[in-house]
């Protein structure tokens, strides 16, 4: 099953791998400065970029009549399905990744499903909220490769301006009651030093997928050509280089979609819900 | 609130702090052994010391219409109540802790409350079990404490056969749903570069509450006085020695008696759930 119109390009959106493009825009230094702008609606594109530093979530609001198997199936699959918070029934906001945060106005896009399909792309689902939605804040990957460039290692997707690589693997999901499927990785070409480096450093940050699941062959894993990722745009791997993989926050998202449940939101690719939280208060250690 | 009970001396069952104390002894060297032994009705006592290497696991059952709660007062609230396994509805079997594993059976003894009131310590379940019962395994600190001994540092409590010193802070968990209350947290006294090593030592093992939450002077989280801790024994804390304080499982069998659901079950004190996971397995890094 592939995501609609999940390949959506952030090429030029970020240009420059280096530490630089994470020095503060005037506008948007925070995470607050971004969602009340997309609050008041001055804000409807990517969040790449914005309020360097702080993290920023995959957003998925389900009905609770839902929710616990959703929930089961992040507590049994923390790697692709890192929760950083989920709300009280009824309530849209999540007072510990920002204390103003708003889940119904704080994303500058979302995508609405119904029985999995894509119905609308709206920029505020107020009109849609419902007194027994759950929302569910994911970590992303974004705050790692933040750590990795930090560190020093390029990573070859960003300085392209491409989106990360992502494919179907045949390793499964533990399934969690009507949820399940294959996990799903984003993969980055890297040296050997590079890699293990990398390794080190994402161990830091399992809120955040944590560890890489796999390294090298990608036959191993179900991958038959890295050069046809299923989500993301290919990514060139140089002569010395080894493809590292990572469970990837797109697992969640194909479950949630091959679930079919009746009323689903998530944030839009790219616009996601950008919180307070330092990316480094992420650190396990 | 006091858990009836719950200072149940371990007294002379582990009298050695020593690494020595974890070399198998023959009937019960690993977690199916013990499982099998208290399933035939040949263990009802303590497991403390036996499948050496093992995780041993805090057991919590609830009815389906209670866990989601449960299940979100453990993900808000991950060092108290770090989940190694939770069970399909109505499913006695946790397979990703043991394959042939069956929690009505393969505790040594359990506790039956009723309203947050104990009212049985039977030695198997199958004749309450209801099938919209959910089975949820909690990560142990016996699991972190070997590896403390594996280093070399020493815990006074298992030199004297005693139980760790607990105490209720003035920290509140994040409340889930009707679960919630303070945290409860365990005490060990060491010196300052044993504390230092135990720091760096716990931080691999987030699955068994991870990382201290405190080092120090107790009357910072509301502890009036280290001689008298509200669960297991008191402990002496020698000159140059600094109290260190970490998320204790006694904190989810706390809000639970609080909450008061209509049934529950869990372990007795001591009488814990053994897996086939090695501790090792449970290091993040």
């Amino acid at each position: 099953m592939r995501l609609p119109q999940f390949g959506t390009r952030l090429r030029r959106v970020v240009m420059n791998p280096s530490p630089a493009a994470f020095a503060p825009l005037p506008a948007f230094s925070t995470g607050s400065a971004v969602r009340q702008a997309a609050r008041q609606g001055d804000l409807s594109g990517h969040t790449v970029g914005l309020a360097p530093g702080r993290v920023q979530a995959n957003l998925v609001i389900l009905p609770r009549d839902w929710a616990y198997d959703f929930l089961l199936f992040c507590q049994r699959n923390p790697r692709p399905c890192p929760l950083l918070a989920v709300g009280d029934t009824g309530n849209p906001t999540l007072p510990t990744l920002g204390a103003d945060l708003d889940v119904r106005t704080d994303l500058p896009r979302y995508r609405v499903w119904r029985g999995g399909a894509l119905v609308d792309e709206p920029t505020d689902i107020r009109a849609l909220w419902q007194n027994d939605w759950v929302s569910f804040a994911l970590g992303c990957s974004f705050s790692f490769e933040q750590a990795l460039l930090a560190a020093g290692l390029p990573l070859r997707h960003l300085a392209c301006g491409d989106n990360v690589a992502m494919y179907r693997t045949n390793l499964p999901t533990m399934a969690g009651g009507r949820f399940g499927g294959p996990l799903v990785v984003s993969m980055r070409p890297m040296t050997p030093a590079a890699a293990i480096r990398a390794v080190q450093i994402t161990s830091r940050f399992p809120a955040v997928h944590g560890a890489p699941v796999h390294w090298g062959d990608p036959t191993t894993i179900g991958i038959a050509d890295l050069a046809c990722p299923d989500y993301g745009d290919p990514v060139e791997i140089l002569p010395g280089e080894v493809p590292m993989f990572w469970a990837c926050g797109v697992t969640p998202q194909a479950a949630l979609l091959a679930a079919r449940p009746p009323i689903a939101i998530t944030h839009a690719p790219g616009h996601m819900l950008v919180t307070d939280l330092y990316n480094e208060h992420l650190a396990a250690f």
